[in-house]
């Protein structure tokens, strides 16, 4: 048993969360290993917000459709790509699968949402102040979990196949 | 010290590798992290290839201009997102990059080579028999590492931003 993949296989993305606050060590933990994503011709195209204060997690969870928890999470992550560069969403998406595996291993459950291709990522980008050249990627929700929800997964052998494409 | 965040931020991209094979029971578990991937709506919009022939690593070395190390790696993983889902580069990238954390923890490097928006992603998904409703996302070429080179990242103070950004 490889303790790495235990805990990759043992993510589910939650939306109901304890009061408890995360550890500021753990959230520095969390950017650290976002910040080491891979990325293109080591552009790091990314900017890593984190949002701890009621009132601004609030106003986040209103502009979203799917994002209503944010406002009860402990700290919200927004992570925002330099438009310009072609492959700021394979990079951001990478250092947000980092970031909400970090938080996985120290124990905080999250929920990835969406921010790419979203009405409401300009006004998150404009409530928090980042520059235009930016556009939002994702929201990780964060915190210490009430509900671990399992969700079922397609099995192995409906999504992989060796050297060649055969349908079943 | 956290063995998880550990390994998330010692990964490097890596293109040179030895010529020994690459465990079947690593490839497996690390398709089953990139299975275990956060995905929208839970639509699981992907498929996995995993190449070992030599035939076909040097068709798909050939297709790609920064992806000739692909010809002499041990295996190449072709990450597939069936395109009509919004949000299958977004799901894709994560199961790319659970794929690469898990090689990493059983010791196997690699490199995340580009699919999205490239001319050679119709030829390398008709190279492989893949159905039309399925782009390429991404290969990642994983080996033994025969050199690791360690490219230097942004510091955290330059990409991270507490509750609302400020030009320093």
């Amino acid at each position: 048993m490889n303790v790495v993949t235990t805990v990759i296989k043992s993510r589910h993305s939650v939306r109901k969360f304890k009061t408890d606050p995360v550890n500021d060590a753990i959230i520095t933990d969390a950017l650290e290993c976002a910040r080491h994503a891979p990325t293109a011709i080591n552009h790091q195209p990314w900017l890593f917000g984190v949002i701890k204060e009621k009132k601004i997690l609030q106003e986040i969870a209103g502009f979203t459709e799917h994002g209503k928890f944010i406002a009860d999470c402990a700290v919200c992550f927004a992570v925002f790509g330099e438009k310009a560069e072609t492959y700021y969403l394979e990079d951001c998406c990478a250092a947000t699968e980092n970031l909400i595996l970090a938080l996985q291993a120290h124990g905080v459950c999250s929920c990835w949402v969406a921010g790419d291709k979203k009405p409401y990522g300009e006004p998150v980008r404009k409530l928090l102040n980042v520059p235009d050249a930016y556009t939002l990627v994702s929201l990780v929700a964060a915190g210490s979990p009430a509900e671990i929800p399992i969700v079922q997964k397609k099995e192995l052998k409906q999504v992989a196949f060796y050297n060649s494409y055969k349908k079943e």
